[in-house]
């Protein structure tokens, strides 16, 4: 833990320069805006230690997969996000001396995150080798309105000195990810231009073949004042700049804007796509700074509006979930349908930049509550993706559709067999989202247009997957990795057969009622899947004969076959040495230990609250917490929703500490290499989900509320139906005010109340 | 399945050349002498398909571990054999056109390996470009009375020319790996010397710093009388040659005999191995070809009365056992306890040279029952590497020894965790391997002397790897990967919990033993390891307690834990394009599967006959023979010789055959790489303990012999306890003659018979 940044209720701050931190607040201070982001790096040259790391929404790289010992079905390539042209960077030259905080004296330093307005900042006193000090500020954003468009503004300001300074504002397209095979670069030059108006540079990946055209141009001030100063285009091979020279006496600041635009064959022709961006540039241009930054705020304050929680009483956590709604809202708006959410979103090269369960497990309900047709998105993508996902099944032997672990275009990326063969899991959060989003929004069209299809094929799937065992009579799954990755190749993992068996379940339901209330829709769906009832009866008779595994004597679901043979012992009989365990433990030693990385048997209970009643969430919970060791940022958001559940409100607010400030304090030690942007939703969950207990039963809004200790109340906005509600906690009462759509019900500790928007519903609370 | 060599008793010919089988002729046509070995590749340049190999046991590289994701414990290298200098070159340029059979018409190809003599010869008529025609012929031999010696002899007979040829014998240091990763070479150069004598080069290893020296100096013979002729050096930056130029008339032949030795800092100190190589040379070159060849022969001849096996009335099963027996003398040979067996000896860079459970587990008995001395370089082998295996068991957490599943200097160096971290049962072939010398020879020097310290740390290593289950009081162990690679990470497999337990009862048995025996060594021993009572008792109540899963209603043993579990169906079910499955399946449905890849129950039953009765043999061979696919090539020989015990004679003979031309038919069409090496013993195996039924009980040697069917008979050669035999069964009778030694009794069927030097011993047989 790291507690580096200064507690403020919309800003992130750091103050003093820390070099061998820099790549944690490089991660902290990244920046996106769904179509591309970066790290927070410097523009100006820097010679010290840092991960610098500008990416594209959607720009990957198949990189090949290495592994020593291949098996029959790994793909060949692994999907990489790629580091891209760097268009932020402004090389200073004062008096010929190069501005580099690696070889200056640095000062009054300080970088500060303006979430609300989605502003980077940053101000600094350097004092060269030559002993000459200025007083430099930078600040930069990446358009919400116009996602294509970012501006950075810099200033210069000599306290001790006059003369000569030199702006190089620059495209450098000589860029290589950190985590490339021997280190290949992934791009090759493919034009640049240059007039008095700006300067292209149009660049593509290899294999893949995106093109992408940064085009940039800057404006001089001196003291506010527009300035015309000499010019000099600068090129080499995959680099293009321009120098602006400029005379300036001591106390004098001089400011340079420049303008960026960032286009790609992903949305224009490549013939097209250096007028598109030039184009693009000069409409930037002609709006100026001042009017771009304004259209940005605007946008910023409506995801604001759709999106905020305020917590009172804590402002460490006013920061913390902050900063989490922040990153999100930051990495993905849902405007691009092709597009998903990657764990680190835009601020590391780790991962891949690829999607995970993660989004329909974990980040759908916030995209859900907040903005539906953001939500809706999230579902198409794998509806794009039913192809590959069949594709991927029918590789490894099986019908229907398996999606993949971990991807970029639909095709599987991952190659560990333990995984990318067995964690099929996955499957089941693909159908729990159609579910979720039908169920909170009772909008059913997604489902009967795209999702029925979806979930007939991950049907199919399962109907091959499992195996009957007839000394038993009942249909099992062998070998398979649950949520749980410290397990491997077990069978009967209690969470996959719960999946599994509810989809079969859920799939049924709804052609059935698809049947009879769109009979003719209904005939054409089955016609185009080609189902017939043996089929479904087979659905069915699996779905009834599905084998469960429990543990008798504790009256609780046995995590997997055998999980009771293994060595029992809880994590508070570990020494503190030993955590975590990924990185003490060999890996032979985790899988033979009954540790549990991440919520399991509690993930099932969290995603069908209503099937299981109080004493059995809490059997399992007493049983499963204390063995789990949360090494994945995803467990503990579970683990606290459920107990809120059962009514542990202290350990729910313990759980929730673990994720509300994982990046901001460094938690886990390894911010270094980006954030944990799908862990990040967690404190989301837990607050929205867990402590105001937000849920929809039979179309209605339900919420079970209460305060932790620790704060005085919070307050969040969420969307249901058409209606914008804004709800309100503290320790006497619930508040709610909707400020858009019809009157309804909503049911609070089980009583039902009317809300609209004429009426500020408060409801009293007990303790 | 290739039927390519013509079947001769003691010759493996090839005629006409087939360039695209060319890698597999190479493989066959490999040499070996235990100090160095190479791949039958064209000695003139060919610029044809061709994986040239020249291997020196024991010079290996650590090669960057390639894996796409890491486990706590592996290891950080892998070490792999390495392709060293070429030293049988010999460009030939004939009135300037370069001998390159890529580039002839190439007409009575034939190339010939003498088994008997060790000696390879290739013969062929070569028409070049200009229409030359030659007739030329290769010899080549690794000295196996001098290791480090080898000699090469050519002679070129024009056809329909005369003119200039110019032979350019070489050393090339400038080598390389076809498996390296990203092409990079292994070797540096350190020196090359030339003078009217000879030439030299040495190389350098990179990271291992091995020493390479190879020496070599030719003659040059017109019509088989020496000629002076025209000697230039020629030197590259890793390669040096003598240019010898003769003028010669039609029909005239020219022949060269190139003399080289081949020296390593393995051997020598670094300062004085290029004069230790040119001495040796020297030597060679005084002692001349003919008296050189003639003492390999006479090694060779005794290689042959060690272990020549005779079978009669099946020419090829002849030519297939001979071929495996010839193998495995090259490669082995035990005069260095460093060196042990590659699963490809010196036949290819796969597998990285590197040692497996195979020495133990099925290579030992071949040297065990033919060279008592050479099994006990074998075990020494392995104390050698005891502290390795110490600090590998340390590495994942654990007391005592785990032997690496892959070693090249007692390092652990693959990186599988169900292999590396899973598939312990090895260490269970290492205390086999123990006992088994024990029993055979009677002489407990090895086990009283080292043997003893790597069992005690065997145990230590089970007594902390089992883990109590108090629900079924019984000692279990999780989280295996058996012999049966298609399942991992199993509970309790069969096969593992029996070496276990049967290790500790050994080891306690020994030290018991020891102790009334020996009793100041006892104390010396217990005193050195630090030895006590509570800990052999523990031993004791693991022992006692071992679990062993069963399938009561079959009466059979379980594989593993939930192996029932599984659907059940059998390999004859299987429609043939599925097979094999390795190839087939992906590698989930192959783990999902009750498909075993090689024997698993039966490896335990084969080690130990004595323990179960033959309907418990019978059950679980009847049950998982069916179910098992071979694709291992240790796999059939078990099954075989468990067969024979069965009485399943003609299943034993069919299983047989899957062997015992494994590399000649290229049976699993991936001879190319290599030949098979630890698995040809897997014939010998068959016929010895199998057909002949070969054991040693309560010290006395028995036999359980029969003849297949397909065959008139079979003879062999062991040596039993300072007696060498001679053993001839066919269907009437067993005889054995005894050459030397003392007198003793021999048990046929049960029945005991006495066999001494002076009684030929006939024993008719039934059936």
């Amino acid at each position: 833990m790291n507690e580096k940044y200064i507690p403020d209720e919309w800003k992130i701050i750091e103050e003093g320069f820390v070099p061998k931190e820099n790549r944690l607040s490089e991660s902290i201070f990244s920046l996106g805006n769904e179509h591309m982001g970066m790290r927070g790096f410097f523009e100006e040259s820097y010679s010290g230690d840092s991960l610098q790391g500008t990416y594209i929404a959607g720009i990957y790289y198949p990189d090949k997969t290495r592994v020593g010992w291949w098996k029959n079905g790994y793909p060949e390539f692994f999907a990489k996000v790629l580091n891209a042209t760097n268009w932020i960077g402004i090389n200073i030259s004062i008096n010929g001396q190069s501005l580099d905080l690696a070889q200056c004296e640095v000062s009054d330093f300080k970088r500060e995150l303006d979430m609300k307005q989605g502003l980077l900042t940053r101000t600094f006193v350097a004092k060269d080798a030559k002993g000459q000090e200025s007083s430099v500020k930078f600040k930069r954003f990446l358009s919400m309105q116009s996602p294509h468009i970012a501006c950075i503004h810099v200033s210069v300001t000599p306290l001790n000195y006059g003369g000569k300074i030199v702006f190089e504002p620059y495209l450098d397209g000589d860029i290589s990810n950190e985590d490339s095979n021997y280190g290949e670069k992934f791009w090759v030059p493919i034009d640049k231009k240059s007039n008095e108006q700006y300067i292209v540079l149009t660049m593509e990946t290899k294999k893949t073949a995106f093109w992408l055209s940064t085009a940039t141009e800057s404006k001089v001030y001196k003291d506010g004042i527009e300035i015309a100063c000499e010019r000099n285009v600068i090129e080499k091979e995959k680099y293009i700049s321009t120098s602006l020279e400029t005379a300036v006496n001591q106390g004098q600041e001089i400011s340079l804007i420049k303008y960026v635009s960032v286009c790609t064959s992903r949305d224009y022709d490549k013939d097209e796509l250096e007028a598109q961006a030039t184009t693009l540039l000069k409409q930037a241009l002609n709006t100026g700074y001042n009017q771009l930054f304004e259209q940005h705020c605007i946008v910023m304050q409506k995801k604001w509006d759709a999106s905020d929680v305020v917590i009172e009483g804590d402002i460490k956590a006013q920061q913390g979930i902050r900063y989490n709604i922040f990153q999100l809202n930051q990495t993905y708006t849902g405007k691009d349908p092709r597009l998903n959410i990657g764990p680190k979103g835009f601020t590391g090269e780790k991962y891949g930049g690829c999607t995970y369960w993660d989004t329909e497990a974990f980040c759908f309900p916030f995209y859900l509550y907040t903005d539906q047709e953001v939500a809706k998105n999230l579902l198409y993508y794998r509806y794009l993706h039913l192809p590959q996902a069949k594709e991927n099944a029918a590789k490894l032997g099986f019908k229907g559709a398996l999606y993949p672990m971990v991807t970029m275009d639909g095709q599987e990326c991952h190659n560990e067999w333990e995984i990318t063969f067995e964690e099929i899991h996955r499957n089941g959060a693909i159908a729990y989202a159609i579910y979720n989003y039908t169920n909170y929004t009772g909008d059913s069209s997604y489902l009967e247009t795209y999702g029925i299809e979806v979930l007939v094929e991950l049907c199919r799937f399962w109907a091959d997957r499992v195996t009957y065992q007839p000394r038993k009579d009942k249909y099992m799954i062998l070998g398979v990795t649950g949520p749980n990755e410290y397990e491997n190749n077990v069978n009967n993992n209690w969470y996959t057969n719960l999946m599994a068996s509810w989809t079969l379940a859920y799939t049924l339901e709804n052609l059935r009622e698809l049947k009879i209330k769109a009979c003719s829709h209904y005939l054409e769906v089955v016609d185009k899947l080609g189902l017939d009832e043996a089929e479904t009866l087979i659905w069915k008779e699996i779905n009834e004969k599905m084998y469960f595994p429990t543990v008798e004597e504790l009256a609780i679901f046995e995590q997997n076959d055998l999980y009771m043979d293994k060595e029992q012992t809880l994590v508070s009989d570990l020494p503190s040495e030993a955590l975590p365990l990924n990185k003490n433990w060999s890996w032979d030693r985790i899988l033979r230990s009954c540790f549990i990385k991440q919520a399991d048997v509690i993930q099932g209970i969290y995603f069908f609250p209503e099937q299981f009643d109080a004493g059995c969430k809490q059997r399992n919970f007493d049983f499963y917490e204390p063995r789990t060791v949360h090494e994945s940022s995803l467990s503990p958001s579970i683990y606290a929703i459920v107990a809120c559940q059962i009514g542990y409100q202290d350990k729910a607010h313990e759980m929730y500490l673990r994720t509300a400030r994982l990046d901001l304090d460094n938690y886990n030690d390894d911010t270094d290499d980006g954030v944990h942007l799908t862990s990040m939703v967690g404190s989301w969950l837990v607050l929205i989900q867990g402590f105001a207990g937000v849920s929809v039963h039979e179309n209605q809004l339900s919420f079970n509320p209460f305060v932790p200790k620790q704060w005085q109340g919070y307050s969040f906005k969420i969307n249901f139906r058409g209606r914008d509600l804004k709800i309100k906690v503290d320790s006497g009462q619930l508040e709610i005010s909707q400020t858009t759509g019809t009157p309804m019900q909503v049911v609070v500790h089980q009583e039902t109340y009317q809300c609209s928007m004429d009426k500020f519903l408060v409801v009293p609370l007990n303790g």
